[in-house]
């Protein structure tokens, strides 16, 4: 019998494997947006057993084990390691059909050679193979084994930038570089913990954050000291997103009453963060940055377990928002003022793909290819139907062909083989349509386009410097 | 040349057909909601001609009637059983690629053995043979030959639970329950039909219904009478989840307004029916019930049809509500003092099956596999796209595993064979997986699922008492 | 090695081949709605290069151009006609997957037998040999060659009918009628240009429009003018529905607000302009005409660029408004008088496809087949999958059979193979069925359907008076 993940799997026709084989397969990984930690990068850091691996802090696999009827001591709790393992090994055979089958049998493949498909009666043998492993796969054992070009992580503007440093001192091939996510600098919700976030960049920056001008300054100094490490890309989170500014001088003073201790209006914050966006944005476009927005998301849905559990824990969800106004607003002024950046739109409503990605044409003005960008799917859309409607919608409303392809946006070291899903998803895609005449039975043509998405479009995209290896 | 209704039909691959005639085919029928006359049961009621039995209240045929130019005396009017027969005959070839057309062949065959196309050159010879079948097509008949176990009524808590005893007594191997659907408990926008409805519960429950503290305790005995009688399901239909309850005090001030016969405003409504939903959750997870809830259907559309014909006549469709919100804050309640029973939520619209399945994934507690469910498609979706589109948001935002699966939420008694049109569906989407290797080549794994989902889990979930037969 | 474009082109069964070249292929084009020119076509206009007749005006190719990484100079600028085209040809290999790249390889085949694919490299041979065809392609002689049977063109009830009856003289059997769109009767946002437009359906009237009831005279003449002429159509674009009219007084003063200069209100701009589409509407089912309602667009989303280059340069997307209750209303409205005219509706949300398909059917009344139609997929949905959500929305939820069926709304006379690669779409979808089983494997009824799909539904709905060549 073949082994469920065989050379073949997803491409389910001949013009699909050889696209595959013959293009995609060998393509380094540009992995522009995920959430590996710096630190263990920078100390190699060598994993104890599987459960540190491969299930903490991965709420996904949390969000199945409770849906499967797993108690919370199994995921984010008091159980063992080897405790863990075993309600998460008796859930998979229960995810059948959702990505975490096919992604658990693709991991356990890739860095483990194991074949044996994971259930509670195989999960020892499984646990002992695979922590034997563990030594060799270190943190940049496996950037270096996933041939990663590029891996961006996900940094706070008041996050120290020296860990990136340490990388850069090691020699790593795999080249880090830190995103300017500044979503905590208008969270001006919460007095206190703006008050403390706002100490904290004083001190990352050596300045006083007292106004709303220091705070601009710091921020500003902060994405000039991003851009000297090698970032080239923002990262906003967001419900939806922010378009309606207030006034420099309201900044100034909403910002005073924060520092106050008293709670902004609804609006009030709303407008503090649009006035931010905008000059973040003028920020990106000046110095040729990218700019992501992940849009659509709505956290901590659960009160009685946020409380017990805080954030990122598995109780997000796709929002029903409505998008396009405030998304075409935020676009035309920057656009007005020819301050528009490169941008990446990440949508998680799959409802919202057919009119966001019209919606981004509007602001194609000639100048990069690509230069707005609908992202690939995410989260809970990356997934291979997900995968499929994203690449549909782009494809129909606007250029596959400047598509800058995937990312892991992932915490797991062990999750790059979603750039492999992703690329045998894709050339089933084409190799079907090449099949069925729908697209030019010319490999050149077409294997050109999957060897772009796979790679050389995000290279020439996003302007990161690349080690001598991997760049063209 | 084959008949169209084959054993192998919707089954296209060889792995399709052997887990629906292996695995879905002899799993007898779980029919947890559905809108049968207990009266019809309980008098083992014989239907007079096919336009009686398949023709009388079913408006997705009326509303097709409509679009191919019948008109209304032919569909509700006044026109004779025989001319009404003759009218839908005619307008069956118009409905290809409508479910209406694969459920019309298949409830032919599977009910008269009628292989025959029905149009209007065949529809007398059909209408003869048919007819001369109904004598041995009595309800009870057809619920032994269809193999159901469980049939769920849905009733009214002012609804006597007489006839669910007398069906009780005739020893019927299919288990009828009652369904407490309190929609009318809190349609509190027309005072005069209201107060006639207080009475009514008043006389069931042999009590005065004079203050909304006893509307609270005739409902909650009658929540009790329904677990009495082996009932353990609720019910509601909403156009949007109703979450912010008023406060005690409000609502015995707006139930005692409506006695007086003042119309309350909008907004008293919805805090009066959220305060009663809140009630019935906790009711129903104390005693350890599942709640349905309908969401999303816009009613009565047409003002001139409705003034003339009245509600359920073929005026309803799918709402472009915004549901996430409302849904998180009614879970969210109850789940915060840990009174969050089983919940069933079915969607009207599958722009928001994403958002809804993975809503639902924030308040899986760990206590039963599947405690959360995205029900199966519903009304519109009832049908091959729809039931895909279900199980797929299903399969890929949580576990296809724990699926209660299907039900007919009819009212006519020739439906049951939408049951076995869910199953080849089923199968034919898992077969087409595992030959494409998307799944295990693994009939052990994947039959086991099928089965599950055909009847295993939904007697697990719900916790009905079935007859022995059909018993674990 | 065949060509791209190749006889079963999208045609992936034998059945979809038979279906396609027995019963689709031969039918004469009913082109209901586009945005021809009546100018060129009475003046028999010959083009004088490819750029004139393919990309002026042509917003889908200047979208995918913007994004492509071309300079605005190529698409809307002073770049020559020969450098635009190699703009386009260096871009139409990027759109592989987008309509663009199917219909650009259509068009070249079906009117310059021209089977080479255009890049950067074929462009020089391409513009030679296609420019020496142009003489050959008049306007006129464009219909005759494409068999259209009917063209609807698109006007103001402003606009003079003197060129249809110039085209009418001139003996083409292609029957061109106009379509009644009065989107700038009311649109009074804007008091100066409403007063011209006023001062120009005066003239072309003969009258004053002086006050409201003169407008409503002077619109409802022109209805008549239209009708007198042929026409049987009118077409609204809106973002929404209107559907809440302000009553006569109010339409009255705010009419001479409007005249004194002076800007109404949003409330007031919707009342006015739901007030008369409801006369409108009337007028419609007086006259037995169809009502075309194109619903959902945003446009001019870009200010920069609107302010640069003005509308329909290819700043438009699809919104994502609320559609349904106002719709619900008007069509209510209507109803309730009896004076609800047949209705076509253009959705350009994929999201809202179920949603409308079924509110269209709560207003099927019975007296014509397909009275309600969910019409074809527009613009960013006039695509492959676009057309085929449609169709499976309608078959699902109403009847495919009755079905009018395809359209261009173009201002392109090359755009006519859209009908052929409409008729290849439902054909490939019917056939497929058909070899699993879906559909009987019945050629007479299923090539019934394709006939009146493409071509007799249509014939038959809109009651537009043929050439003795076209007629029944």
């Amino acid at each position: 019998m073949t082994a469920f993940i065989h050379p073949d799997f997803l491409l389910h026709s001949n013009a699909a494997q050889r696209l595959y084989h013959d293009y995609a397969k060998t393509e380094p990984v540009f992995d522009y947006h995920n959430h590996l930690s710096p630190a263990q990068i920078a100390a190699d850091h060598v994993f104890r057993d599987l459960t540190e691996i491969w299930l903490e802090g991965d709420h996904y696999k949390w969000r199945a084990m409770r849906a499967n009827g797993v108690a919370e001591t199994y995921c984010t709790g008091e159980a063992s390691p080897r405790e863990k393992f075993q309600a998460w090994a008796e859930t998979v055979p229960h995810t059948l059909r959702n990505p975490l089958y096919h992604w658990t049998a693709l991991e356990l493949q890739r860095y483990f050679d194991i074949d044996t498909p994971l259930n509670g009666n195989t999960a020892e043998e499984i646990w002992q193979s695979a922590n034997a492993r563990l030594p060799q796969l270190s943190t940049q054992a496996i950037l270096q084994q996933q041939k990663v070009a590029v891996a961006c992580t996900t940094d706070d503007p008041a996050d120290s930038l020296e860990t990136h440093a340490a990388i850069n001192a090691t020699g790593l091939t795999t080249r880090v570089y830190p995103t300017f996510r500044p979503d905590k600098a208008y969270a001006i919700g919460n007095p206190e913990s703006y008050r403390a976030y706002c100490e904290k960049l004083a001190a990352t920056t050596g300045s006083t954050v007292a106004s709303f001008d220091d705070l601009l300054a710091a921020l500003e100094k902060r994405h000039a000291d991003f851009h000297a490490t090698g970032g080239r890309i923002s990262d906003h989170g967001l419900e939806t997103a922010l378009a309606d500014p207030c006034s420099l001088a309201e900044a100034r003073a909403i910002f005073a009453k924060v520092q106050d201790g008293q709670v902004p209006s609804a609006e009030e914050q709303a407008g503090f963060g649009a006035l931010l966006m905008l000059e973040f944005g003028r920020w990106d476009a000046g110095r040729g940055w990218t700019k992501q927005l992940h849009l659509g998301a709505v956290r901590n849905n659960n009160t009685r377990m946020f409380s017990e559990l805080g954030p990122d824990t598995g109780f997000d969800s796709i929002g029903d928002f409505r998008q396009g106004p405030a998304l075409t607003r935020y676009l035309s002024s920057l656009a007005e003022t020819n301050e528009l950046p490169k941008v990446v739109v990440y949508n998680l409503n799959p409802s919202d793909n057919y009119m966001l990605a019209t919606l981004l044409g509007n602001f194609q003005d000639g100048t990069i290819p690509g230069k707005l960008q609908f992202g690939t799917g995410w989260w809970f859309l990356d997934q291979k139907e997900g995968m499929e409607w994203q690449m549909n919608a782009l494809s129909n409303l606007g250029l596959l062909s400047r598509f800058v392809g995937m990312l892991t946006d992932s915490r797991s070291f062990l999750s790059f083989p979603r750039h492999e899903y992703f690329r045998r998803t894709l050339c089933n895609l084409l190799g079907a349509e090449m099949e069925r005449g729908e697209l030019p039975g010319d490999f050149d043509l077409v294997g050109d386009l999957v060897r772009r998405i796979c790679f050389t479009n995000a290279r020439d995209y996003f302007g990161l410097e690349l080690d001598p290896k991997f760049a063209a």
